[in-house]
């Protein structure tokens, strides 16, 4: 078995749900040399999250902003965390609730996710930087 | 160390939360190879998810129901990706609130759970067929 | 590779969410032995669970718990497995919510996360004992 680890940056986004599957692949061709293991993607951030989702209709990802913000309101009286603006609360909130990293098989040196299936990085602040992430594969190594 | 996937298929099940360790388990004798270790169970859909609760009593899983219900309602105004039906765009939702894998503990051969803990399949569409999930786990080899 | 696994228990805490980064660190010190790979926390309980968020400000923490008891209310009528008080019910959804475990990436010795992140244990229940974790590390040696 081996295990390789990477840091790759994904450039600022605006608040909202972004496919990032094409990103993360091309950043990361030693996914290709696993017969079989895992690739962990991690956010090292609290105001940003990960998750998996329908990777199709971008209308999903809409869906997505506009129910997070239900879920997780601005201005709640009893947020006691407000000094960073009254979109930084909800932020860590939404990024718990979602989780700060994804696991995904790699079979045959290719991410073994469902046919609509893409991961999204989830940006919940509306003025940030870029997001750093951890990529770590482990597994078997291909025969060639 | 040793890797070893496999990919399984769960029969069609009525929208709700199912417990399948015994499924997963009963599929995947492997796990009794490894002295420690991680298995990992991924789901390859959109509108499914994969959790750990309370294995014991039925209703907890009722109660899942009723209450992802009610914090991811179908017919919001503002959903846009309408076109499946009413039940999919909170399939979506409620499937990255709960997420697509869990990581569970392998010690001495078996998945080290806590006593009351279960995995459940939930299913959150009103008519799917089967669904998918890839198996996979690492550590090292148990000494006979 | 390798991969080193230990159970370690946690003191009874009151409800709420708690930083419990300097606790696990301290107590596996094997984090320390790896160039590369993950570190596995998993909570073997279905009324506690763990995420990892902002570290430094603790208003963070009690605004987790005023929003977690909004986001999942005690004695919903719909509510039927409610034999163990009112507030287990509640304990078992938001456990799902946060989820029973947190993988985060070992770099050099030590866990890479973000300058602000750190992981919560988030109990759920008013009254209880300790809760037991499962460690796991699996990764590339350090070569000292």
């Amino acid at each position: 078995m081996t295990c390789i680890q990477k840091e790759i940056t994904i450039s600022s986004k605006p608040r909202g749900f972004h496919s990032i599957t094409n990103e993360v692949v091309s950043q990361f061709p030693e996914i290709g040399e696993l017969q079989n293991g895992i690739c962990q993607i991690f956010i090292k951030h609290t105001s940003a999250s990960l998750t998996i989702n329908e990777d199709a209709d971008p209308t999903v990802r809409l869906d997505f902003e506009s129910h997070f913000n239900e879920l997780v309101p601005e201005n709640q009286s009893y947020y006691q965390h407000t000094f960073e603006g009254s979109d930084d609360m909800p932020a860590h909130l939404k990024a718990s609730i979602l989780g700060s990293s994804v696991q995904i098989p790699i079979t045959n040196g290719k991410l073994n996710m469902g046919t609509w299936q893409g991961i999204y990085l989830c940006e919940h602040r509306n003025h940030t930087g870029s997001r750093k992430l951890v990529l770590t594969i482990w597994g078997e190594r291909l025969v060639k």
